[in-house]
């Protein structure tokens, strides 16, 4: 893998005292120094897509989070590592939110260089689509020195049926066909990030893949037996 | 099956010149008409559940149709029935709305005659859960003359485990643990309609019961694979 450059990159964000934003740019870059120089191509040609890339790697989901007392709908990812005393200087006040929620904001808690890596996973992952636009060849070889040589397939992770790039265009019913999707709902990590059908992702709910897989299981045994 | 009395019951409800709601009590029965007779005892006993089914029943439901542009929150099933123009007449103008919500309204549609059926089905799966309440000797005949003989279980439609009369107090994240059910999403019929876990009821989204034991089949068989 490569190394980063990591000098910090000065940004006026309240948070950037918990996490400082970093070049991740090859150590001895020219030219300025940039957070997310592998996302650079995508926001030229599918901006898009390059900026739910960027928002589902740094940020909390928020479904169902939008009334009043259900907290900040999307929050960066770090800082729900802070405790409950220290979020307070942020105005955050957790003892204000019903337990589920907190749990729910607290569960995709994750430190800044993790939200990185996933970032560039999900970037690796879409240029593996077909229909994909081809990176240049300094993000191909970015890329491919984090998590290998590009192939032609990217599968959801829960159905394991070929995603096309296509779906980032489609919605139903209102809704995009394609989320990122965590193999353990608790965790993220680059290793546990992808892609999935918004269907697959809502039926494994908060389940891990693995608990997801023997749940169908027994209700395919019962079905059978009926 | 017993022959209701049938003789309208008056309302103030402006939807009531679409479809009169009528005493279900059988034919030369005493006392004042009812037009929810079956639920009487579970109003005594469980309010909350016999409210449930009643609305369940006859009223469509509105996940995220809170919003301004998103329609009725709920409304009566038979109101659905009707053309954009009638419906116009009622002060809903369904152009007014996005299409995915006119769809979700419209595919919940039900005459009168159906929801009432719907109504006495569960109520019939309710009595059946271990740890649900005794139902009276006239409740009892009546639902049995309706769906047969009450038995000491009713499982989930979907994952088809046993479902505890007591899951209906449970809570998870705050949200009902028991759902009302359709084996097919768009018919709202006494045979299609059951209970399930909300976990399995949101794994089956829009996929009729078979569509959905084919599509998790194949996603375990490239489980498996993998």
């Amino acid at each position: 893998m490569i190394k980063y450059y990591g000098k910090t990159i000065s940004s006026r964000s309240q948070y950037d005292k918990i996490a400082n934003k970093k070049c991740h740019l090859p150590k001895g870059h020219e030219g300025s120094c940039e957070e997310f120089p592998f996302l650079k191509h995508l926001y030229e040609t599918n901006d898009r897509i390059a900026k739910k890339i960027k928002r589902d790697s740094i940020m909390t989901t928020g479904a169902a989070w939008k009334s009043e007392d259900a907290g900040p709908n999307r929050i960066l990812r770090w800082v729900m590592l802070l405790s409950d005393k220290k979020l307070l200087k942020y105005g955050i006040n957790m003892k204000l939110l019903k337990p589920q929620v907190v749990a729910k904001l607290r569960e995709k808690a994750a430190d800044y260089d993790s939200c990185i890596q996933v970032a560039i996973k999900l970037t690796w992952n879409v240029y593996q689509m077909p229909g994909a636009p081809k990176p240049t060849e300094e993000i191909k070889q970015y890329l491919e020195s984090h998590f290998g040589a590009l192939t032609n397939t990217t599968s959801c992770s829960i159905c394991l049926l070929p995603l096309d790039f296509s779906l980032f265009h489609a919605a139903q019913r209102g809704k995009a066909v394609v989320e990122t999707c965590h193999l353990d709902p608790r965790s993220h990590s680059p290793k546990n990030v992808g892609f999935a059908h918004r269907e697959c992702n809502i039926a494994q709910g908060n389940k891990s893949i693995d608990e997801f897989y023997d749940w169908i299981s027994g209700i395919l045994q019962r079905a059978r037996k009926n």
